[in-house]
């Protein structure tokens, strides 16, 4: 873990000296730009990137850890810009290498890398996001001339939100359904599904081809400087090379052929795209960084009311305060940990092609992704009104990072969709182990594997002290505890349900529970990670501030659960120990909060925002009063 | 109740018929604006209300449940247009009428009414918001030229936030602390704390007068149609007679009388700012609908997935769906009900006069507008995710809503310091209650109170048959039984914590459980007041609809909050079975879900956004692909 922060050190330094250097490449904080002014920046800003000497398509091909770090690295710069490298990086090159075969990566690779070809990933239609099973958009081969014909049939299938298309994309993965002439030569065709298709959008002028029609998707709530466009093809030709071929290939006579049945190419196809979850993730991550570090930052330096005849005191002081703040800074290194994870099984997937371990990064990816999308998203609200009414200054960074970040919860993946694929796999896996046993054994196993995480002693659901609360040990038993019982209780009322109402609409009744079992899973995970974490940290002040944020992590979630206490898991004098614990273990965390913000070392030139600087402790308000048109 | 909104159908009727006719005063929703253009365009609509015969400030004195219902209307076409009214006449003009004498009406009122008069209300600084007895901008009297000379001693004391002030405000009301030469003769200036003065700041030109430093505060995270400055004082003099008096004065020799305790005067200067926080509980309310409107109609129309070989469903039939909007849809009617209340309660306090009322109308203005603004804060976010990617698109309006509506939480009080002042209210009054008692007396009070709250037969904690559960004895009695207990157990940990602790300590170490007090009282304080509107409701189908989000609003916080399972209020399996019951009542409400929305009867040119109009459900996209550039 720690080897791997060391190596990309050098690249933190590099790239955030590009931009002390060139300021001119960061977006104003003080005022709006137009969408126009803000795409044009983002523009520079990537081929700065690029003159700078990195080649974010190698990267991703050869050094995946860094792509995603640089991702991380540019988040706090411009979250447009991370996005609109995200579009041409993971998902257009992405899905052009990934889907496609190496006659496609030798055409577009080096015009791919150095955004000489600016393209989309063509998938979202106006009618379908999350289903794309269901997507519209069709490609027709015509055996004749040999060449797809792409055609947009009804305004439901308008390709939206496609990203790099309203101004820059010259080219696009197209996800149309496959359509060849029956073989049985009656002339009907066969649809094979969805597949992806390299289409031709504009010409070298920046027109769009005959037969495409574009328009601008407009002002969206934020990154503006992504350019969003909607797509009708009519009567589009693109070569039958076009087709990204990997998974399944159409030969000249037009005969389809896959060595996968169809759901299994499906999942391949959409397996392939896992990579900009994490993407999405670490981008997530330092996000939360930043706005943690700024809301500590002004909660410590902030004073206001007081003892009588007594100096005020600073707002971190208060409970209410240590009760917003010092979870997210657990929960935000509980997805440092946890995301380094990620990324480096994701490099172990990409280099070994482990069918377990590919399971695993796609099962995480899609949790991860949620969890820690969503926990941003809350937590910039909370950073804003921890930060009153000076937080609400555009200077201060929460409102834009907020309204940028918040698609971050549905594009590649609806959060809610995503944890459902988390509660399938749990449910799948455990399944498949007893797939040749009776029914019966798989649910003697679930149960087995619940009760295997009972304390051992009935008399632990009441034990209080604080060094039980804080054992690993029953952390760990209580987290997995929790998955454990939700998985064997779903799976029961799964089986129950599917019986009477079919497999669709018992998951639909089970559905708040499902969710619930993805989340606690997800926890258990960064808990678990986070543990490694704490034990391996050299320095033991340092450990004892991990373990303590650790244990807030856990405990935190532990006390908020009523399933912990409808078991009987924890008794109620348990319950409100822990709850006593908890406020202690803040106001130790309170003490430490600089230094764990400050060690995410984000420079001052980056973060940018007044209130939120390093040297805020030592001059509060001196950078906010010259923000503010104030000399000081 | 449905009197109150009889009285009131004109001025909605007529208000939103001047924007169907003046559509060009309506802010742009398909594009941002600068701050520049959007104070034009607020000025120009706040002047073609004034045009169409409103008199705001007339409302505000003589019909005050006509003034909230305009601010509620307006919130929806702008929101920075409705807290621009406020400032102008809630903030400046209240102030002047409601700390000033007859003198100060007389000179002001029809100037103010008009906005010949803009004026701000300069109360916050840099370094204090919460604080207001901390500001120490100064007023020092100068007997020889029977001025006040009002300086700002230092940066900290720069006004900061002060909204009309950074394009409009001609003059302000100024908090300061008010010195004078103390009567000993001995040359010392005696300091009486905080209070307001009419400072004028600009001449007819609209350039500062001398000794008056302004800055704009530039771009916020929205609401830029406000013209927001900050200010500093230098030696600016003005008359005597600009002390707004009604609680204290000053008279020729400098000698200052006050029938209050400097603590009682402060109270009753602050206390007169409730109408603020009752107008902001009204727009709030009004973004809430109008959120939850867009959200449900969407659902109902967006399908995406389904049974296999069957149509796709609505989003709204996922149970995930309707965990998300149906008890937010519940919400939203407790707010409108105990809105309504409040509305009226503050009426009646300025008719009556009667103290008594006087302090519930403080209690809970406070309470609810805390709860209200962080609730519908949080329910917009929901929304947007609840729409997917098409609730980011800047037409469908969650964005702007968000951004704009969040400061909400924040001024005019901050939402944690408001529900403190909630819960030192209810420990206020029952102290008062035994103030001559000795405390064992107290205590055995609120023991009893908290046991006259418990079931009367123990059996009850195990009933779980839903009529039981929807019994409304049950959850009233629940929710007092919480309030009671949070009530009692955290007067014992004060009293504990004061004698070690001093009072000022003790209040922190006990925030979380007061902040939690707080919001008890105010959830129940809101199922009463919805009780009352179902008990009112004529129509059996609708009380049918009104019973079960009332149900779902109580049982929902019975079954999140664990101090019910901790004092085994409730056991496990009744726990259990109110989660059942809760997911029942969920698909019963989202089948009457959309005629619910359409009650609230927004219209479509201004509710604007496309995918949320009237009109989706017949006809989905319609709208929103026009608004996309595509002809439909």
């Amino acid at each position: 873990m720690e080897k791997y922060i060391d190596d990309l050190c050098d690249l933190k330094e590099e790239v955030y000296e590009t931009f002390r250097r060139r300021p001119d490449l960061l977006p104003p904080i003080i005022e709006d730009l137009t969408k126009e002014q803000h795409r044009e920046l983002v523009r520079k800003c990537l081929l700065a990137i690029l003159e700078a000497g990195y080649s974010p398509l190698r990267f991703y091909t050869g050094n995946i850890k860094k792509y995603f770090y640089l991702g991380e690295l540019l988040a706090l710069v411009d979250l447009s810009l991370t996005v609109k490298m995200g579009v041409q990086y993971s998902l257009w090159g992405g899905s052009v290498l990934s889907l496609g075969t190496e006659r496609h990566r030798k055409a577009y690779f080096d015009d791919i890398d150095k955004f000489r070809l600016p393209g989309c990933f063509a998938m979202t239609e106006l009618r379908h996001g999350s289903n794309v099973a269901a997507l519209q958009t069709e490609a027709v081969l015509d055996v004749a001339t040999d060449e797809w014909v792409i055609n947009t049939p009804d305004e439901g299938a308008t390709k939206w939100w496609i990203g790099n298309g309203a101004e820059d994309g010259q080219a696009a993965s197209v996800f149309a359904r496959l359509k060849v002439p029956s073989p049985d030569g009656s002339g009907a065709l066969d649809d094979h599904g969805v597949h992806a298709f390299v289409v031709p959008l504009r010409d070298a002028g920046g027109r769009a081809l005959p037969g495409v029609e574009i328009k601008d998707c407009g002002y969206k709530i934020a990154l503006q400087g992504v350019d969003n466009a909607s797509f009708r093809f009519h009567d589009v030709r693109v070569p039958r090379e076009n087709l990204l071929d990997r998974f399944a290939t159409v030969d000249r006579s037009g005969q389809y052929r896959s060595p996968y049945s169809a759901s299994r190419r499906f999942a391949a196809t959409l397996g392939e795209l896992t990579g900009g979850r994490v993407g999405l993730t670490c981008s997530s991550l330092a996000v939360l960084k930043g706005a943690t570090t700024i809301a500590v930052r002004y909660g410590a330096a902030r004073q206001q009311f007081g003892p009588p005849d007594a100096p005020e005191i600073s707002v971190l002081d208060y409970t209410s305060q240590q009760e917003k703040l010092m979870p997210m800074l657990a929960t935000a290194y509980a997805l440092h940990f946890t995301t380094r994870f990620l990324v480096a099984q994701y490099a172990e997937a990409k280099r070994t092609k482990e069918e377990e371990i590919i399971a695993d990064v796609h099962s995480l990816s899609a949790g991860l992704k949620a969890y820690a999308t969503g926990y941003t998203a809350n937590a910039l609200s909370i950073c804003r009104e921890c930060c009153g009414g000076h937080g609400y200054a555009a200077v201060n960074r929460f409102g834009a990072w907020r309204s940028d970040h918040d698609i971050f919860q549905t594009f590649e993946g609806d959060n809610t969709v995503l944890l459902q694929q988390v509660a399938g796999l749990l449910l799948k896996k455990y399944k498949e182990r007893f797939a040749t046993a009776p029914v019966a054994a798989t649910y003697r196993y679930l149960r087995q594997w619940a009760a295997d995480s009972l304390p051992a002693n009935p008399l632990v659901t009441h034990e209080t002290d604080a060094r039980h609360l804080r054992d690993p040990a029953f952390l760990i038993r209580a987290l997995r505890y929790r998955t454990g019982k939700l998985l064997f209780t779903v799976a029961q009322r799964l089986r129950k349900h599917t019986a009477r109402l079919g497999a669709f609409h018992a998951w639909n009744k089970c559905l708040t529970h499902l969710l619930a079992l993805a989340r606690a899973h997800v926890e258990s995970v960064m808990f678990e990670r986070f543990m490694d974490a704490v034990n391996g940290c050299p320095d033991p002040e340092c450990r004892k501030s991990l373990k303590a944020m650790a244990d807030v992590f856990a405990l935190q979630r532990i006390h908020a659960d009523v399933l912990f206490r409808n078991d009987d898991y924890v008794a109620a004098e348990k319950a409100k120990a822990i709850g006593r614990l908890l406020e202690h273990l803040w106001r130790e965390l309170r003490e430490v909060a600089l230094p764990l913000v400050d060690a995410w070392n984000l420079p001052d030139h980056i973060l940018r925002a007044p209130i939120g600087l390093s040297t805020h402790s030592m001059h509060p308000y001196q950078s906010y009063l010259r923000a503010g048109g104030w000399e000081s």
